[in-house]
């Protein structure tokens, strides 16, 4: 028995990814009792203009506010690299380690045949497109070790070959600081493949 | 790295309770990405019209889009019979059980003298106005079994004495379902006293 206003504004919190019934509610109430009316309209604000402004990098296809977007155009980042990804959390993820510098190309993503994702549906043509002077040395193919990922990155190399680029693929195995018994079998069967010189 | 727009969508997101940084970056891509631009543009507008919109109730104070709110104002419903309780969410939790038929008083907190919440700070004084004429018969503290909330009970129902009103207190024991070895003392204590004849 919530007035309609309430009930409208749990459903739009319901629709969110992560979010319950249960959050909706509490997110709805906070919204409505702690919430000062400034705070209220500013996210409101908020999410109608991040929804104008931010646009695909025409680019890398990165999620941005500018064009080409900071990375795109950041003279200190190294252009003969482009690491591939499936989406722009991944980007996100990639920068928070501080240690990759070069470029990135976003697919959103990833082959699918069962639910009728095809080369056309992701942004395999924007990334050819990029490879037509030989500025790029090196692809990284960091789409997610699943199945319509790893899919993804064979497809992607084989489109490559002709190209006089080297294409690689992140490294599979352990995650670090977890327990070698409890890694399931083919991590632990990518990790022996792929040991390394000490 | 992530453009100013969307990292003040983050941002924002990551205020409400129980979002933390992650599902607030999850949050924002999702409605970057996944919605359309008409459901972000609507998600937009509920909030501002839910904060516009939604009022106390002169009656009960609850959270409400009419005056009084559609409880207060139901035909349907005993008016002989208050119930108590802290926050709107738990006039949401009651209604859910679809076993109260009364009216509700909601006091929005519970003193609390450690944090300076005084009673002149909660809604108290628009309950004992409540009471003036003969109508309420019962009143049942439904506040949260916690110090403050039991403080508060006790507080309120020393100010009702001189009212001619039965004053009740929500039944605290084992929750259905639970495990008696798992509960604490002070409720399997309070299980033992409020112990009825079968």
């Amino acid at each position: 028995m919530h007035a309609t206003v309430i009930e409208n504004l749990i459903e739009k919190f319901e629709q969110l990814p992560g979010i319950g019934r249960k959050s909706a509610e509490r997110i709805a109430f906070h919204i409505l009792e702690h919430m000062s009316k400034e705070d209220a309209v500013s996210m409101s604000n908020i999410i109608t203009e991040a929804k104008e402004k931010i646009t695909l990098c025409p680019v890398c296809q990165n999620l941005t506010d500018t064009s080409p977007c900071k990375i795109c155009s950041s003279p200190k980042r190294d252009n003969s690299v482009i690491c591939v990804v499936e989406s722009p959390e991944d980007v996100s993820a990639i920068e928070a380690t501080n240690e990759f510098n070069g470029l990135y190309h976003v697919l959103h993503g990833s082959l699918s045949p069962m639910d009728g994702i095809t080369p056309d549906d992701i942004k395999i043509n924007e990334l050819l497109l990029r490879l037509s002077d030989s500025t790029v040395k090196e692809v990284i193919m960091a789409t997610n070790p699943t199945v319509n990922g790893t899919a993804t990155a064979v497809y992607i190399s084989k489109l490559l070959a002709p190209f006089d680029v080297k294409v690689t693929r992140i490294a599979h195995g352990i995650p670090i600081g977890s327990d070698l018994e409890y890694a399931d079998k083919i991590t632990l069967i990518k990790a022996l493949e792929g040991r390394q010189t000490m």
